[in-house]
């Protein structure tokens, strides 16, 4: 069995095993107040153009979200997020869970909108009982989206010229931000990021660490005792230098980008042997995740050999599924998958 | 200014009063345990013909629904709601604040219906990544629901089939009952919901109490140690008394139907006159709210006399609005309103 | 029976029943936003000295704490508490059930000094490891507190002297503030209050109302939205024109005071007959709550003819019980109880 | 600078790193649901002699107490435990963020007994208005607690006799289980925490490995749903089979004890260094954490070369502090911290 059903299905690329057993038993203080957590997080402000920044880092991307929302939010706020977000889908409720409402609206190609999100908020703030509805106080993007996707310079733009008017926090979910960055036709980089968005995430778990999830707070309001809120939401690792030491040697000297465009570039090999062979798409994605809707009678013959993950039934003969490639995909297996999908589909 | 917009917009009807001045003096227990609450309780079992119901006494509407649904809920379910519901909409949040998501499924006039929840309990648990979605465990209606419409018997008893198919837990909201029992069509009564539910309120701030909602709980589950959940969520009223003795006068006698039929004979009229007017309805409603849609120039005249609510723009120039009744509304003011409309829109 | 039992055992003054009455059918807006509310809001400014303070209006005295700690605390905050706080004791978890820990000091006779609070915050923020405690974030005080016991203006000085220091919130619960303000020995007043405080609230479901609180906010975060939260705890009435009349009633003339007084003369009545027959309290409370220690042997004579509370056990032959006195006790049954007391223990 | 302050300093052992790298490449299912995951388990089972035990692994303890006990309590419920409980002071209100308060009784040497916790409930369900008050509904220990601390069965037994008294769920925290049985004196195993507790923890994070708390499930409530609890709260790992492997490695031929031990026979040379210089220790500490209370004059000297813990002042001229040994301490740095002491103290 190849697997191709998501981007966290190894280990982590061998370098971080390497610098793990290399720093094995030096004796750090706990918690991420180690001295490779302050390298890492000098690494992060510099590849950021931002000094002031304060980096976090946690272990997984549902602690994460609830961590700085939680934090970001009054009790009376809630977020909006397109309606295939991860926090408004596949976070079992931790949002709410932690009490405030994901305002979910229709998702554009996995994507929100300024004027959604606009409206979204003159609608709320003018309604004579606003008060009896949760008010909106943060917007959750993701980039890449859940479905692929990314934003553009202007559209993260756009979305902070709404903040900035109802005094709304933007929080970019970046779990997959390196395999967004190196996307044919990504606009955008880290620099831009750190001004754009009050918080956003540099993803380790699907970008060749072990685990990881490094957080970027530009916000004065939030970055103040953000340490407690690690703490009470179960985030903050013991052996924090653990964080420290993978996220450093991932990002010290372009080993980030390098894994980043290794999965672009059989992505793409996969999507435009999809193409060749008039597989249509339930959206046009340009990053690591592609989701071909692929005719039901095939899918019992590439099953025996391969994984994928099953999105939706499109309609009764077809169903959209998903092949991931990650850091760790392999050239021969996207070879060989091509030449499957050649002999199926022709 | 005749008001129209909301159906509390008087204190109590005079027999409450009455009832209040009487009893004031007498010395009782507080927390809901004097006598009082315990004959207006057995009143209550006698008309839902269920001498086993726990009955409880709460002060408002938000704080029964959020008492009961998170007492109801295990941490990682959700509530099933019409997209329209109160909990969805008009609660700040409290049921998310609760640590609840409400899963807001699209209404159609206001009502769920059983084949949207069986479908939406089917998807969920039939996911492979089902842990990592909100579980439904409870089922939220109003009745009438929030736009004025009607369960049927039918509709009730195909719903009780799914939750009980997916254990899920059911709960009406009839913060506006009486009007729903003495609406014209309706098919329900007391012993029927409290058969079919497992827990459901009926409303006393609406309906002329002063404020109160009585629950009315079969489920054992939900019945054990429902006190600590009133308690704790701010709803247990240290002079409990008073929610019994005006449910008691309300309720030992037909009152409470009688000012519901009131409510109903006036709506009816207004409906009948917008119809006359060849007034289009944003939704056909036989209770005590009518939605009719009104040409936006005749709104400022119809103002300066009359207050009711703006719901929606249905086009540059109409606009949905509110009218309710209740058992304050008084015969002249309707006939003068109907008048009005006659002179305005004819 | 005539009962002692507490200060909530009967309706409300005869006054604010004639004036819920009076305007019975008048029309209003829901949701405190009428014009009774705004009238009585404006007494309490003025009586306060206060003209930029907020008036809140709450039903209950649990959800009232609940709400303002809610609306206060950030999520990794705690409320400083004496133990025998009623937010620490009597509220069935309704301050952790918003998430906040309560940070129970040892009292001295009911409250809490300076010093602790102090000492509590130094070693809180001294602590290395700070970020894995709670951080104090509010205090909670009562007057009276929950054993009849009174602050003094230098003691809630001392105490405003930490929370500028610290940082933290100060809330002052005065379920049954007019008893504290009318008892001997009292130095406090409003307009003291409402300089001290960031937010205190005056009782009055035991002082003569239905039902009942007003808070009075100073801090101007705290200010902020704050009807949200009141709607989402489930503390905003529909018809909260009952609070504003009742509030106003009791407040435009004195009143408020005239009945604390009559409490407390009678309260006193019985102090020095306890004191006369030699027996002992639990607490020496200048306020409408005594804590006599009486013989066990007779308890059960006594409680033929009185219901009184139970505080605890002293030792195998002595039980601290508890007389309250309200605005509603009769000087006659005041007279027999003293009788009484002297055939018993004489 | 040789460290003693916690045992969580340095990585892991070479066993587990080594493991990680075998297993490295190899694709696996997320979310524990892979083969490595289910031999852990296996092994878990086995040892404990559970076969029907639910095992679940989780990335730190704060996370796993968390976890456990929100999913354990009903809303109105709350945790017993000892004030010095790692619930009740270092996890920064992860409880109470849950919505549920730790009743926190005084310590027996960091201990709870079965009298203690009966008398709570006793109080609690005897109390008249014990729907004020929160119920007792699980009861938290710590094994070693975290004073270094043991139970023995007797004590264990007699807790889970007041546990099925009063109907409260027993959880055992064990963050650092393998040193309490490496211990002398200590009476407890495996297969006896399975019997005696609804749910224990046997720790990994301060035992050898990078990171984990595997859960040990008997009740069957809490085995239901566990894994939304775990996926909601953020606990639940990409790549779980980290966790897996980590723990198989370590259980499958004694590594674990073998590496508890090597802790204990470093602590208790500790220890009778202590004792041979006749310094007191503030707890008698069987574990691998030791509480001597030092001379204030030699502390200064001491932080030249080690680091320890600052626990309290005890007098003007003392203070407490902790040395921890753990998995990886080495001999030579006990040989020499201990020949420092010699000097130092004699």
């Amino acid at each position: 069995m190849i697997r191709f059903n998501s981007d966290y299905l190894e280990g982590a690329h061998p370098r971080i095993l390497d610098r793990l057993s290399d720093t094995n038993m030096a004796q750090t203080p706990g918690y991420g107040e180690d001295r490779f957590c302050e390298q890492a997080r000098n690494t992060i402000r510099r590849l950021c153009g931002a000094p002031d920044a304060d980096v976090q880092f946690l272990v997984g991307g549902t602690q994460t979200n609830a961590t700085v929302l939680t934090a970001a939010l009054l009790p009376y706020q809630g977020v909006v997020s397109a309606d295939t977000g991860h926090i408004a889908v596949h976070e079992s409720g931790a949002i709410e869970a932690g009490g405030h409402k994901v305002i979910a609206l229709p998702n554009r190609d996995g994507k929100l909108d300024a004027g959604q999100v606009s409206e979204c908020c003159r609608l709320h703030f003018s309604d004579e009982s606003h008060e009896h509805m949760v008010m909106p106080g943060a917007v959750y993007l993701s980039n890449p989206t859940e479905v692929g996707t990314l934003y553009s310079r202007d559209e993260l733009q756009a979305l902070r010229g709404v903040c900035d008017e109802w005094n709304l926090l933007m929080y970019l979910d970046g779990a997959r931000l390196g395999y967004g960055l190196a996307a044919p036709g990504n606009t955008l980089d880290l620099p831009f990021l750190a001004r754009v968005c009050d918080v956003f995430s540099i993803g380790g778990t699907k970008q060749g660490l072990l685990f990881g999830e490094a957080v970027v707070i530009r916000n004065p309001r939030l970055k103040q005792n953000f340490r407690y809120m690690i703490k009470q939401r179960g985030g903050m690792l013991a052996k924090g230098r653990l964080l420290g030491i993978q996220f450093e040697e991932m990002l010290k000297d372009g080993l980030y980008m390098e894994l980043s465009r290794h999965a672009i570039v059989l992505a793409m090999q996969l999507k435009a042997a999809f193409t060749d062979l008039r597989v249509p798409f339930l959206v046009d994605s340009p990053t690591n995740q592609q989701f071909p809707i692929l005719p039901n009678v095939v899918l019992p013959l590439l099953s025996q050999k391969y994984s994928y993950a099953t999105i939706q039934a499109v309609d009764a003969d077809h169903t959209a599924v998903r092949f991931c490639t990650s850091w760790a995909t392999r050239q021969t297996d996207v070879d060989r998958l091509i030449e499957d999908l050649h002999a199926l589909l022709r």
